[in-house]
């Protein structure tokens, strides 16, 4: 058989967070290979073990047509896209049911929350560490402020609605079991985390339902998948290439409008 | 059995695009019941035609917990956001597979449009309209011309990206069969169209594109699906509830920033 290749970012923890139900349920995930852009190789990497490729950029266009991270090579057929990437490895590997439940009403419930993700709680929690940690390393420049808050208040905005319309007094997203938007959900909601923005703080509700997802996960994978964003700061002592730092530059800027 | 119900606005053409595939391919279609907010009355309006309900905003507001437009009830289940609705119709009433195909590489490959669309056509195509339309016609003044060509310059980013990474030298996104992928591109696209920006003219790829998924579809419904899209001049003689347009004006400054 042949081996799946990710590549992964520092913010590419959903597939990462969800590995051990394709290598433990199934037992077929053993030639799963990991290659995470900007990391360091794990001590003795197994094949079950993040590890970078030959080279990270190289490794990254190589899997995606997209250029983009996550990706996803698997034979000869290549996926961006990290809800795409989900739900393939959710057909290939036949994972547990309630992921993607095969009753429509709740499977719609998922694919419901994954749309309305993307323009909201996608569209603000991932600004935090553009603003307080990437583009100050990639520009040299803080930025003010004000940034920040406007960017927190749609953040905000966006947690109300997760709150009372998707969660309301549910254990999670779609009832009583996990499924992949609340994996979609808690990895994006975890990067304000990294950066000292507790979203979770004042927030019973959501912080109720983040241990629940921890526990659902298991505390150890969960703590792994988020190693990187929890320890965000450690960033500052990389070496960034200064081509890469004067392409990506503007496009953060850009990304920030 | 017990009807579909949907509540559409202006925009939502994915479901009213596609509901030949629900009426007449199997024959299960007919309790559909559409009520398209805002639009008056189809003459002799039957199951089958679009409908307004018993009060547009009463309609809605009953049919989605989200507030949200398009919605889809069920019975009493109940559904927003396009692609959602789109994939549930697809498993309730078995559309054909080229729609969603059961081969999970091409499933991914919508999977992976699908999401990638939130992002990039999705958030750039009806700005346009916001510009052009909306905006003037809530707040009674018009926008710089600056801020229409700083749209349309995203856009065309977009749809370089488009040409290049997901349509290339394929007759639709995922290859030689029209899927929703095509159905969620196209739809956005004509919002532009509508507006006087005809994003087609000058990218004949895009043009042929659009040719194939309006034989596709089939042109009288494909038309039907974008009539008022295509007549959007209409709407300045629409009389505007003063509480809504006070309501809506600073949202819709907001959703352009």
């Amino acid at each position: 058989m042949q081996g799946l290749e990710f590549s992964l970012s520092f913010f590419s923890s959903p597939p990462l967070a969800w590995k051990s139900e394709m290598t433990n349920t199934r037992g077929r995930g053993k030639s799963l290979r990991y290659s995470v852009l900007g990391k360091k190789p794990a001590a003795g990497s197994g094949a079950e073990q993040p590890r970078t490729g030959p080279s990270n950029s190289e490794g990254a266009s190589k899997v995606s047509l997209l250029k983009k991270v996550p990706a996803l090579k698997d034979g000869d057929f290549t996926l961006a896209e990290c809800t795409a990437i989900l739900l393939y490895l959710s057909r290939k590997y036949k994972t547990p049911d309630h992921w993607y439940p095969s009753d429509i009403q709740k499977r719609a419930q998922v694919d419901e929350y994954l749309s309305w993700h993307h323009a909201n709680i996608r569209a603000n929690a991932p600004k935090t560490m553009w603003i307080k940690v990437l583009i100050p390393l990639f520009t040299g420049q803080p930025l003010p402020s004000e940034k920040l808050q406007e960017v927190m208040e749609g953040l905000s905005t966006s947690l109300k609605q997760f709150e009372e319309r998707f969660l309301q007094d549910k254990a999670f997203i779609i009832g009583s079991e996990i499924s992949l938007a609340d994996l979609v959900a808690i990895v994006e909601l975890m990067q304000p985390v990294g950066v000292g923005c507790d979203i979770f703080e004042d927030r019973p509700r959501l912080m109720e339902w983040r241990r629940r997802v921890e526990d659902a996960v298991g505390k150890e994978l969960f703590f792994q998948a988020h190693e990187m964003i929890l320890n965000i700061k450690e960033l500052s002592n990389i070496q960034i290439d200064p081509q890469l730092k004067e392409h990506l530059a503007p496009m953060l800027m850009k990304m920030l409008k």
